[in-house]
């Protein structure tokens, strides 16, 4: 029988608990043993939970007992996750964590830490919820240059963009109503102003080319901006509006941002709809691939969790390498990146075909007193300089 | 340095070789150490190929060589790659195979003979080409009951489905353009009536219960019945027709077949086209993911069998378990299988309700003197019972 330990009792953490009841027996097959949990720390009491014999206050209890070998960290945030993980791998302790700040923030160094302690630290679910892409990008997508990925990873704002674009609806309706349905939080900023899909994409760029890319370097722009009218013109286009993260090989190395593009429907990520995420990946040799699911909720995430116990369990002698070194990665600019961009004006055609050249105009059904047109394939610092030279430039969305 | 031997130097195998080549330096670093091709079998000599010395063709070469660890089989069809594999193992030698002839023939036994020799036998080129399938339902998918398993796993097939789909012809017509495009062999039978399709979910489906599932037991129809009238029909109802390979948890057991489908916008695998592949899993936590990517090609393929060359590398000295016991499975018989179905019939409406009681009617544009209809939800055993009644059945596809 292997020992666990649950820091943080909320939706993933009790999920955890959860789901090594529900399948106990066939995870008991997979893992060799049977996995029980000892303790579960949080700060509240739970009476009447299974769980409430088994809730501590203090972190140290389990530090300090031997017998418990995998520790969870379900708690989220840096701190003091952060210093409760550290803790833990420094007395010996296997780790699994499905909270991506701390990853995004700490992973090369718990990843270091766990090596020397010859221990995992493990984070299947920081990244899509319930949909394995850690370990297939650690133990499957081996044999490739890994040239590009491109990921929904936040399932609130494609929830949100999925029912704009179906139902016509305002971004202030939209997230009023993903609110309602506890698909938003109370204070969306993280997930609206793409600061969680930041966080992921940093997380997966630093797995590709194996060192520290920090979040805070990705250029990031979130969906409050997106309207009616942008929806209007997407659809005029074919094309469906999404906020992607996105990391690619590039001259000189990596180049990542987070920001809402209008993706063609022949685009695997296209109809991703709903909560729901996924994750495109382009190799060199494998060509194009994509992983599918459910990016949130509590018994998927609680499944990728589970799933880093099972494979712990299977591992407790054993670290296994994650290529993920503390030097850090300086990311190529951004401005450097070239796309086609859609943009809306209320200059007039003169105007913008002096500042872009040739442009390719859009119309979409209702939509006066404005031009829309797409540009023709160019850097962000080009299109900059072209875009100054119009007095008005009411939205630009990137063309995926 | 690792030295490593084909057996088979045609498209995947060369596609290994090319690989190995393309990405030797992250390979290298993945690996741990530098692996080379040390002797390629086939029976063929390749002069003026960058392997012509390596060539050999007496496989007893491979198996008296201490010095080769790993053998990578991409000859295909059961013998003699079976012989060759065998005594590879029982020489110690690891072996990463894409041939999904042999697994799903020999699958639990090499298994059980790689772990009895502490070596591994690796297959996660022999489903779904280059798209990560196999390790992610052995190494991520551990806290899951999978109660369902659904894939396009034929790119020929699901080529030519799609041709028909887009350009409203007739199956011969594109059966010839998948031949001349080479996407269809010469003898296009394993693909077109679903042999291929059919060993490949018994490999999933063993993996999902870890028994042995003989293919010989799985329901199979091919697409070569179907028509552009029926893609006609599909059109009007706003669906797809894809060959699935599926397999379900049932009363009892696992049901598993392998036939046409007609499949709504909403489900996932809709989107998927072309020569793609996709494998879509419900998991009783997890809820739906789906993997999807390149299921064929010479690289693609290449690409998952160098991930297992990889992964042995990692494990030279250790048995990765794989849950697939010899113990053999028996499947609960397709007829329980519920589902509603799609029929054409030269039937009166008085005898279809007759046979079927209420039904739903599509019309589809040009086609005429036929009635088009959906039945309830029922059992492939109540379906049977109720199409006898009808003097001419056109054509029967079931509704996912």
């Amino acid at each position: 029988m292997i020992k666990a330990a649950i820091m943080g009792y909320g939706t993933v953490g009790s999920g955890v608990a959860e789901v090594l009841d529900i399948n106990r027996s066939s995870i008991t097959k997979r893992a060799g043993e049977e996995i029980t949990v000892k303790y579960v720390l949080d700060l509240r009491d739970f009476p009447g939970d299974p769980v409430q014999d088994k809730i501590v206050h203090d972190y140290q209890t389990i530090v300090n007992d031997p017998e418990v070998k995998i520790v969870v960290e379900t708690m989220g945030g840096v701190e003091p996750a952060y210093t409760f993980v550290k803790a833990m791998l420094e007395a010996g302790k296997h780790v699994t964590t499905s909270n991506k700040a701390l990853v995004a923030a700490k992973g090369a160094e718990l990843i270091a830490l766990a090596k020397e302690k010859n221990v995992n630290f493990m984070f299947e679910a920081s990244v899509g919820g319930g949909i394995p892409i850690i370990r297939p990008l650690n133990s499957s997508l081996t044999a490739d240059e890994i040239e590009e990925i491109t990921g929904i990873v936040n399932g609130t704002t494609n929830y949100m963009m999925t029912k704009m674009s179906e139902e016509g609806l305002e971004f202030d309706e939209v997230l009023r109503d993903a609110q309602e349905k506890g698909y938003a939080e109370k204070d969306p900023t993280a997930d609206i102003e793409g600061y969680d899909a930041c966080r992921k994409i940093a997380i997966l760029t630093s797995l590709v080319c194996g060192q520290q890319v920090d979040f805070e370097d990705i250029h990031t722009e979130g969906i409050t901006r997106i309207s009616a009218a942008d929806i209007k013109y997407a659809r005029a286009m074919g094309r469906a509006i999404k906020l992607l993260a996105c990391s690619k090989k590039a001259e000189g190395g990596y180049v990542a941002m987070v920001a809402p593009f209008l993706l063609p429907q022949t685009h695997p990520l296209y109809s991703v709809s709903g909560v729901f995420n996924a994750i495109f990946v382009h190799g060199n040799v494998l060509g194009d691939a994509m992983f599918y699911g459910s990016g949130a909720g509590k018994l998927p995430t609680a499944s990728a969790v589970v799933s880093d116990v099972v494979d712990i369990a299977k591992h407790l002698d054993v670290n296994i390498a994650v290529e993920w070194s503390s030097r850090k990665l300086e990311l190529v600019d951004y401005k450097s990146l070239k796309n086609r961009y859609f943009v809306r004006t209320t200059a007039e055609k003169a105007a913008v075909e002096q500042a872009f050249g040739s442009v390719e105009y859009v119309t979409a059904e209702g939509v006066t007193g404005e031009l829309g047109f797409l540009t023709e394939c160019m850097s962000e610092a080009d299109y900059e300089k072209c875009a100054a030279q119009l007095d008005v430039v009411l939205q630009m969305i990137r063309v995926a």
